[in-house]
């Protein structure tokens, strides 16, 4: 009953039998091999455009250095005030870009209220050297907390920016999970809706480590070599990452793999919103589900084996919990199975 | 006849296998989980003596991390004037230790010769701060040009490091190319001769992405765990770090590996000195071969697909090149085997 | 009517008077002079302590260089949401700390709760290395809206942070305002009440360019003798900033200056406060008076010549304003004089 | 007998006396005042043609800020061995550009050899990310040890930077010393020979503290009021900064002191190369003379009380001395005297 995160989870087998075989022979490194030259190609064909493609070693790595090619003296980057970027990265973004600011916006359940964000970038008049000056917007889909950005939202989103000529960045740590649920092609979700930039991560949804930061708006690349080298992300046997998004990519396998997780999210959803004490905190769209729960109810699951993680209250759900309730993240793999899901539920209900 | 660099090499088929098996089933991310802690016990048991270890992404990442424990407000590392951190790293230690900066220390083929370094250190005297102020030295073993720091240049370069109050790194990215070559143990390579930290390297030898920061003075280490977040140096799912060091330390395979490669580079040696128009710019120690040929003949075996770099003739030899000829470095691996060498050898003799 | 800010303000005549003698003779430059060493003695009789004192160029530069001295890799500093440190300082303690974040704690009319700066620093476990860790406390005294920690709420928060191991730092920039109106001493307004690092402004009060940063606790300070001058902070001739500072607290004279600035700023509060359709927004308390004026008045002030700053309601106010109301700040300083104000309160009334 | 440099004296006394006018009224601050904007014209004027300038805290900011314009991930700046920004700034240029990096290159007297500069240049082919890449290149007029760049060889320079489209920085901590030496106009000696952007220093020739950033080439400077204000080096009452540059440049008193240095430098230079034990270790072309003495005369100097640095022999004159002999520096200034000459020369006789 593993629901701590989805990187509690192994790799898959397929991916796994990939790195087998490009581990023989000799090629060139540094992101040179015919390897690394054919995935930027998968990528261009599975986003339908020409785009830049960058891998490095984490997602806080993939969304730093996507920030630093277009960061300022003085920059300041919007994202919601749960974003990964700015409550779990040790403020990697900041020192990555030269200590450019995030700046938070307030939104229901991770997502970024489309109003709230354009008042929040038009705090800064051009030119105002004392307050600084935005550049970016980041958004993350699916959020940190289980929601998604309708392909409307994420178009909000982007009128909002680029009528500001910020870039728009979109942290895909959880960009397959997001991808099946909308039931859209990656190309809709992204460079479509007006995303210039994206990180796209691999690692939680069954590879072992594969991140790669991919630019549809190309000239914002440019710098991105040396962004990159200078921040020790440049890896030297780059083929062992083409290695996993090659198999990861190949017949739809991250696809299968999302959904796997999704639907069972979908099924502890189901059964915890079945409880007579328990109750969902909000929909569960993706691989993440929250839920209130009795404190005894969750001391006894962990008691039991069960591994999840207590949360914290988002500051705009202030009265969610009553007396003696906790509230708890469950997120799903590419490994979960319908038995850990039924198994916590029995557990749940007992 | 690929001699390009050990980064063309893949993995060796054991580490492969090893992490098929790490593929299956969940575990805590973020170097917690048993297998991690294993690590640290393993390495604790290679070096001899109770060590701080962290895994990053690349070398660059852990030569800079490695320094950034160190790293004051105006701080300067001294170097060796090739060395890799000053050379090729673009920049990245200085980067991500706050800017501190590197002073490049000369010395033939590689080593800091330890009268210069004294000489250059003692030119900051302390509190002088329009000058800047020594943190610490590092030295590379192997060194970039395939020499090796012998067990008491290693302690001459420490006594005068310590004298002076600054740690001693060592960048051993070719760290078992140069302890099978001096046939000592790791411990007598590092600690016992005063190496403070360690940046020990497994991918140029066999493995895909295993880098770690070893911490022989572990109060140095203090620091690091948020030193490497921030740095977005953080793997979530370490295990797969852990899971080839596993393969690569069991039985002595990363030895076995070394030896080969050094073995190779010694058969080359030996074959270039015996031509007639070919000799060795100086001896090969380790993995790295630096052989002085003639233009026409370096054109002619590239021509038939031999791999291998020409070379900045080092400037404390000015005149090692006679007209027409060109200094040539070649590199061997795990994966080379003695016929690469001996149609290499065949063609050059042509 | 020259309310703008009281940096608008010149220098007072004792001040321009002392720099010319120093304009005479030789002395040691970068704080080795014999005035600037008797500066630092002068220092510890105002503050009836042993300090160290540290020159910079601005106030901004004042407060990002203290937070330096405690800076830490992932750090976090927690300030209110207002301060000039997050809102006006265009990112330098950012950037000056090396990527050091902000942390804002909301409270009423520039004063952070001291529940909710315990709060905020809670939400950070020990060890959270995703998260990152507090390093210091810093509050703006007198605050960026003209009110006043009392010595009570200086001794709250201090408390907080002293508990946590952080230190508390005090942005004084407008210090002798909050001290004369508060009527206690130096020291009582600082380290006996647990302030343990202080931006100390004269610049505001009457002096051309004097800003220092006072160490109470001393082994803060240790790095700073670095950390300015990587910075680009060390004056060479130090000495004409020591000469601001001797005649600045000559005799009192920079409580002298305070006291008028305090005086006009209540003289403009009482005007305004019984006018029939403006009202003070809230209290003035040193030298600065926001009130709420029909829009249409504030337009004819400014058509008379009037200066001064609209200002954006606070978020802890955002019922401050009816329709057709304007919030505003005047700002009063050494130079402001009776007439200035009586002017500005006829046109109100008019 | 003050020789030991030129910020250890004061402030010409018209100077003194302007900033007392500018000390009464209000204006404007953060350079927006009538005075400020008056004195980008003046250095119109004075340069004949249009400039961007930024007043700063220190030359070692002007230095540094200059060149974080330029400045580029991976990115580096050319300079002489020892020139100010790599050997006296702590580290300053590289923290405030984000880690860019000084490559050093050798010369004879403080001037780069443009064969050596272009040599040094392109051993970093484009592209290159493990190496970095090009992005400046600065020199000192006048240099660190006395000499100047002639007009021609400040024309070589720049031919060599733009022909690898590198702009050209000069620091001119000392650009009015040159500046009279070579008897031309400030035109002549910076932008028609192809100098891009200007430290130009106040301070050392008769200011309490005025450091400029002229920006020949204007676009380079749009970046500059976020880099100025972001690293905390924009004053407030910059009024303060513009009447000491207003005095300075009025009626060529900004000439007339550098040259009374300059003919100080030159006394001393010819009494000392008349002594019979005491000769000129090369010529002095501003106002910085260094001399050969023996080690007993020159103790003997300071014993009297004269004041003087002594000075490391350059690399490039590794036989400068005989055995029992010191170099040492001598710099004159706006305030030094030929009694204060004459009297050392006696001293030196005896």
């Amino acid at each position: 009953m593993q629901f701590a995160s989805d990187n509690w989870a192994g790799a898959h087998p397929a991916i796994a039998a990939r790195l087998v075989t490009e581990a023989q022979g000799f090629a060139a490194p540094y992101g040179a091999s015919d390897l690394d030259k054919a995935m930027e190609a998968r990528f261009a064909e599975i986003f339908e455009t020409d785009v830049s493609v960058f891998f490095v070693a984490t997602g806080t790595a993939a969304n730093s250095l996507a920030l630093a090619t277009v960061a300022k003296p003085g920059g300041i980057v919007f994202c919601h005030s749960e974003a990964h970027v700015t409550a779990d990265e040790c403020g990697a973004p900041q020192f990555l870009t030269g200590a450019n600011r995030l700046h938070t916006v307030p939104g229901l359940h991770g997502r970024m209220e489309p109003e709230a964000l354009a008042a929040a970038i038009d705090r800064f008049p051009p030119g105002a050297v004392h307050q600084g000056r935005p550049v970016a917007v980041t958004l993350t889909q699916s959020t940190e907390v289980g929601s998604i950005y309708s392909l409307t939202d994420i178009e909000a989103i982007a009128a909002i920016a680029h009528a500001r000529d910020l870039p728009l960045h979109m942290d895909g740590a959880r960009f397959a999970n997001a991808l099946v649920a909308l039931g859209c092609t990656p190309a809709e979700m992204t460079w479509k809706r007006g995303v210039d930039m994206l990180s796209f991560g691999g690692t939680k949804n069954g590879c072992w480590c594969a991140e790669a930061i991919v630019f549809f708006k190309r000239d914002l690349a440019t710098e991105m070599p040396f962004i990159r080298k200078r921040s020790a992300q440049l890896f030297s046997k780059t083929r062992f990452i083409s290695a996993q998004f090659d198999a990861y990519l190949e017949n739809g396998l991250w696809l299968d793999m999302a959904r796997n997780a999704n639907a069972m999210a979908a099924r502890l959803a189901k059964g915890l919103d079945g409880l007579n004490d328990a109750r969902l905190a909000w929909e569960a769209q993706a691989n993440e589900v929250f839920a209130v729960l009795p404190e005894a109810k969750a001391a006894a699951a962990e008691a039991a084996g069960a591994r999840f993680y207590r949360w914290e209250v988002p500051r705009e759900r202030p009265d969610l919990l009553e007396s003696g309730e906790v509230l708890i993240r469950l997120v799903t793999s590419f490994a979960t199975t319908p038995q850990d899901v039924d198994t916590f539920l029995a557990l749940c209900a007992g």
